[in-house]
């Protein structure tokens, strides 16, 4: 235990999102933030001398920062709305079939995205020249680099709902580039000259953004305007439900970096399936900041942010956590259905450290030393790691 | 179009230079902030959402921001006189033959120059201890990494007139080390043992920095002090004007990426020549920043930052264009002479993807979807980039 | 020298620490910033137009920012008391025999470190689950990346006192995570499940963060717990004090960068023993921030900040000195003892330029007209680089 704190006069004036002064953190208690009251503080004092941990949960399908029109809808959390996840931003986007998220670009985001129910085709076009057009359907995700531009459109039957996430958490804020805007808001002799039309017939085309537009189910065999472009030489598709999961005795993870689907070079994407009653054990990931949104089930998370500092959670369908690099966690399964996530992470490597594969790391003897207790109990903990618990 | 905005209530308290939340922005008209009147805005609506676009023009030739001397004269843009040019700085330079900029150093920021007339010598060292000296004519371009130990000397005859460029928009706040400032601010024991020179003559040394100072026209083939240095494993010279070209219906175009100028590291350097009457066509770079600088004949530039924001102005000699990366962008030749445009971007890679590019790369049924035209005026797209349109 | 500034009216709203304007800059003489009085200022005019340096100094051993307890101590540096070291923080941390800095990680900066006196071992676990165990005597250095987990335990005899160096000059304020706060932090059910302990023995666990506990002092042939895990691919461990070091009239120098010690992916470190009476010449580091702690004798240290302003300090054991990237400096031995310096870079790679290799890579009449001297003069200047002149 800690003695005495000579000084904990350490000026506050850097304080971030994310921590304050260690020695003064020594000193400190839990700063308690949990959302679900379930647990007792273990100890409680000098919790004042630190900025809380931020909220690190946010409620997608629940927000009202949305976009509704008769082709789709869309709504978007960002630092805007969730200041906590400043690496990733995400839209929860619905197509019917035949509607069209019009030709745009990002400016300052790569977009990946994640199927969760229904068909849709894409087309993307890269500097190099070369496209690409593919179909992607439950479990199928994508990647378009920062800047390539790239349409979406419904393939039916039925609605198609996909998960964006841009690796970008003020993404919003530098807007989306749709071409309809672009070319209503150039002059016409311009527009005329460029696209090759008699002013006339530029002054007939939509005279602002459409953004989604209703159309006509696309005939998927349908050639590019110019027949003799290039394939893309990376392909943008990537089944990530179709690969071999991790198995654990609780549940499997699939996992999909940039040493598998190459041309996701900013992120690593994941799913995590977690049987009723598993748990997925206390870790941290010391390369990247954690995105989850949760596609089916729930579960409980716990987030721990050092100087004593916990957050805990209930998540459920529809609702985004976001968990900073280097911060340790947790996820509790509950209830009778099984519980699906679909994870980012803001690297194209991943990497973990799970508390199991630590405790297995190192000497009995320097265990007991910083456990405090015997040998005895040291020789119960688990000398592997145990991913996803039963 | 739009049919609903359910709720565009997101805070505005993280709002940049270049930007808003898009679903904020879907719901918006047009922003304008075109400086050449020209066109009428095609609609107008809820604009006061956003932040404007800033200035995207300086004239660097005229700004008041400028050194005077006997032997040259220096011009400087950068974020303290032009907000939006973040990632790049730039200085317009004069010396008279013999006129030495003198030794110096830039703690954050490679140097980068062209030259548009007259003749230059440079010598840098770097630090492996290798050692180069260059001439420089019309066209030709050197680039001197973060920190390295540089000097310019006026060959004449006449003056030397180049552009220099910075890889950091702020450049000018962290500084020019020049040696005579350094050794005129330093113990002179210390100089004298530093230099091997008695006290009484590092006495006599220059007492402030001279920047820059005339000189003698120097003897090309003098040697190093040291004669024994070994040359730069890498050249710092690249003869960009010297290219064959890009060559358009309208103009043509040299770009110089770290691909054939392995040194330039943090750049891409590019000359474009519109002949007149001619439409750089509407395209943008996915990876990067775009600094222009027209050393001949006019054209007007228009931007597009998406949210229906534009701007529009007119450009001329010594005048210089900053365009945000990803944003929209094209420029069209006015007057009877052709007009010349050197350009930078902060990436050593170059892309780009143009309007005509795009339309050509998407099946014919998308583009009428998007534009909700018939299959006849699709037909008239453009198939290929068109780059510098007659 | 400078005929005229036509317009010094640049805006001061972006300074920053380190600079401002060059063109006001150029106009303005001497910012005297000198810690100590021992010489004249050669200029002072207009030195009020820019920012002074902060200090350049700080004395950690006297630091009241420290933590005591009865197994160690620890005392930091980093931008909440010394704001100019925005790249790198550091400790000094004494350990008694036996005494364990607990299992802990950082979630933002690697962990570098040199061993000052006595012995100490290490534990650390990697993400691809390999591990080492390694013991460090005076000399010896260590180097765990970004999060990964370890800890620290002195082997005696006497007390071990260890620098560690953090690439990360905000490290303090996000906080280390070690795994007594984190598990006393967690719900009881989830921590039983994960270490696989009934509850009431983990309700027996310490109730708080223990950071420094007294424990035996271990045994070296100690295994893992799980004796199968694989050793790390590259070692943590690299011994600067036993290279062959850079010797120079007055001193010799040891430096460890990325290609000596591979796993040093961030920094490079160093150690300079200067002999008594002698210079470090000056000059800069082109790539980097430098980051010095006195272990023996003292120093004079003047630092060259451009726009005429520079800084003079003595430095003694546990003081820190921080140089900003591409400032010029110099360190002039004082006192009857050697004078040794542990540095850090932040940057895995090397670079510097001296003015003696800068004054010998130009042709004799460019010197001769920047320092305005004949060319007897300059034929006695140095033609190759001092390095620690005697």
């Amino acid at each position: 235990m800690k003695d005495n704190i000579a000084d904990t006069g350490i000026k506050m004036t850097r304080r971030s999102l994310l921590g304050a002064a260690p020695f003064v953190a020594a000193a400190a208690g839990l700063g308690t933030e949990r959302a679900v009251a379930a647990e007792a503080p273990v100890k409680a004092s000098n919790a004042d001398k630190f900025p809380p941990l931020p909220s690190f949960k946010f409620s997608l399908e629940n927000s009202n920062s949305q976009w509704k029109g008769a082709g789709g809808t869309a709504k978007e959390v960002n630092t805007s709305n969730f200041p906590l996840s400043r690496s990733i931003a995400g839209v929860s986007m619905r197509l019917q079939p035949g509607s069209l998220r019009e030709l745009h670009w990002h400016a300052v985001a790569a977009e990946w995205a994640y199927v969760i129910e229904g068909h849709v085709m894409t087309t993307v076009v890269s500097p190099d020249g070369t496209v690409e057009k593919n179909e992607f359907g439950p479990g199928d995700t994508w990647y378009f680099p920062r800047g390539h531009g790239h349409a979406l459109q419904g393939l039916g039957p039925g609605e198609c709902h996909f998960l964006l996430g841009f690796d970008n958490g003020d993404f919003s804020e530098f807007g989306t580039f749709s071409i309809t805007d672009w070319i209503a808001r150039t002059p016409q002799r311009i527009v005329s000259r460029n696209m090759q039309l008699p002013e006339k017939v530029v002054a007939g085309l939509p005279r602002g953004e459409v953004y989604i537009v209703q159309g006509k189910v696309p005939t998927l065999g349908a050639p590019f305007r110019n027949a003799n472009l290039e394939p893309s030489q990376l392909t943008h598709k990537y089944r990530l439900g179709a690969i071999a999961p991790r198995r654990f005795a609780g549940g499997e993870e699939r996992i999909v970096s940039s040493v598998e689907f190459p041309i996701q070079t900013t992120l690593t994407s994941a799913r995590m399936d977690l049987e009723p009653g598993s748990l997925r054990e206390m870790h941290w990931h010391p390369n990247s900041d954690e995105w989850q949104y949760y596609t089916k089930g729930r579960a409980r998370v716990g987030m721990f942010g050092a100087h004593g500092r916990v957050k805990m959670a209930e998540f459920g369908p529809g609702d985004v956590c976001f968990i900073p690099q280097g911060f340790g966690h947790w996820i509790e399964q509950i209830g009778g259905d099984r519980t699906q996530i679909v994870i980012l992470f803001n690297n194209p490597l991943y990497t973990e450290i799970s508390l199991s594969q630590w405790l297995a790391a190192n000497p009995a003897g320097l265990l007991e030393d910083n456990f405090r207790v015997t040998s005895e109990v040291i020789e119960k903990l688990p000398k592997a790691a145990l991913g996803i618990a039963k």
